[in-house]
């Protein structure tokens, strides 16, 4: 069919994908041919101007290897993946029987690059970054469902870069996993662990999205925060940070990432006996949040 | 700055970008914003089908090389390669002085992937086809001005495939050009050379585009064409195709190339004598187009 006119031509796209036989696959591409379609027309999008995105594009998928993903990263700068995080939970939570959502489940946010599957499984109390960078920090609190009750055995899988922000998958030739831990609450739905008050870092600004990232003036930094899945049998798997209080850049998250629900207040301690009994030679810091899961949909 | 739901999200991305110091870029990525956000919410697209679409791009640009550019055939296929066409020519068309524009100019279409600059420059009625695969063809015509004035001395770059779809790029180790040259019109603005007929053809399919077209259960091919680029100084440059009336998929050209006023009937020759005063010993066909060009944007 010939294309008279850009808005004939939409419509004859449109026609075409209209005819996919998968019923989500024709919703997709339908509403991705209708926005491509009006960003082109709205911007008036000029021969050079789609050449400069073919080129970036190419770049972008040029610039991902086994240890980056730059496509992730573009949608994490574009605030694409924080909006599927947040729809994704949102459907989740509609999804849940009436009556019992008494108070929401924890706030999700972005998962980013550095998840590393397969961490070692640590007791409570454990100190699970020996040997890296940072000030000592203890963790504690709570697992319980959203009506309140405490939640025993609920894993909670834990990442972070260290005290100057380094993740240990950006360190050449460090083949061992550090920062990271597997835990599991006890039968009062208690976690703690010792790690390090992480660091805020920019993100990679070596490559293309880095370029744009620079292009709109936005600096690449993410506050510091530290990663948790959190998971258990019948309930939403809830992936998430908890984000530490007046760290630089916590208003202004390069990926959007920051819900005021995930800030944490830092307390800072002197040297001496710390919650758990330690005797700390050092200061240290006590950072405590409870975690709230909802109610998987029945299957 | 917090997100507290999928909306002011999106507020907050764009008021970032609209930083940007450059005011173009600014528009570019405020559009962008927006479009891929109401897309992401009115699909309510799910991480799964987020992380498939990452991999898609990713697989996208691994596919990429110096001969093969699978970004540019995800335009194509999606019709933004033509959409960014047609407006350029409205723009351009736009830009004529007044009353200049008795006959519109020759309407242009994409360039696709197999242009290569520097063609051999050829006398008007050569054979640039000789030893290539196909049936020959005569094609003949005028470039005017869209007044319907005679312009000689344009400059024609043509190239097509050969009879069986074969772009000369595309044969393992053909290092030469085949059915390639550039022509200028003479005193007269006529133009002449020797060809093959073209024949309609697929666009690569084992690449990710290739299952994505699969998916929405379209037909990978183009209708019979031969490419023209033409130029002269103080004109607009058009870039476009004739295509052969009757071609198989000329009513679904996967890459929405099609546009009427460039369908020409070839007119089929038993052997003889041919319009040049060549002597053919085999059927031939003869085909007559002629180009109009607008005059350009005074700088």
């Amino acid at each position: 069919m010939s294309q008279p006119d850009p808005l004939q031509l939409t419509r004859t796209v449109l026609e075409r994908v209209a005819k996919a036989p998968d019923p989500r696959f024709r919703v997709l591409m339908t509403t991705l041919v209708t926005k491509l379609h009006e960003f082109i027309r709205e911007v008036d999008l000029t021969p050079e101007e789609w050449m400069a995105a073919i080129e970036f594009l190419t770049a972008t998928g040029k610039t991902c290897t086994d240890k980056r993903q730059e496509f992730i990263l573009l949608s994490d700068t574009l605030g694409a993946s924080m909006q599927v995080v947040m729809l994704a939970q949102a459907r989740a939570s509609a999804a849940a029987p009436d009556g019992m959502q008494a108070t929401p489940a924890t706030e999700a946010t972005v998962q980013g690059p550095y998840y590393w599957e397969g961490a070692p499984e640590r007791e409570l109390g454990s100190n699970i970054a020996e040997g890296v960078r940072g000030e000592p920090a203890y963790y504690h609190g709570r697992v319980t469902d959203v009506s309140g009750q405490p939640m025993a055995g609920v894993l909670l899988d834990v990442w972070s870069g260290d005290g100057e922000g380094v993740y240990d998958m950006q360190i050449e030739g460090q083949a061992e996993m550090l920062a990271r831990a597997r835990l599991r609450t006890d039968a009062e739905g208690r976690y703690s662990f010792w790690s390090i008050r992480p660091s805020y870092y920019p993100i990679p600004m070596d490559g293309p999205v880095g370029r744009m990232v620079s292009g709109i003036g936005q600096h690449p930094n993410r506050p510091g925060h530290i990663h948790f899945k959190v998971s258990a049998p019948g309930h939403v798997d809830i992936t998430t940070h908890i984000f530490v209080a007046n760290s630089p850049y916590i208003e202004s998250d390069v990926v959007y990432g920051v819900r005021d629900s995930l800030i944490v207040e830092f307390q800072p301690h002197g040297p001496g006996r710390a919650p758990d009994g330690r005797e700390m030679k050092t200061p240290y810091w006590t950072a405590e949040y409870d975690f709230r899961l909802s109610p998987a949909r029945a299957t």
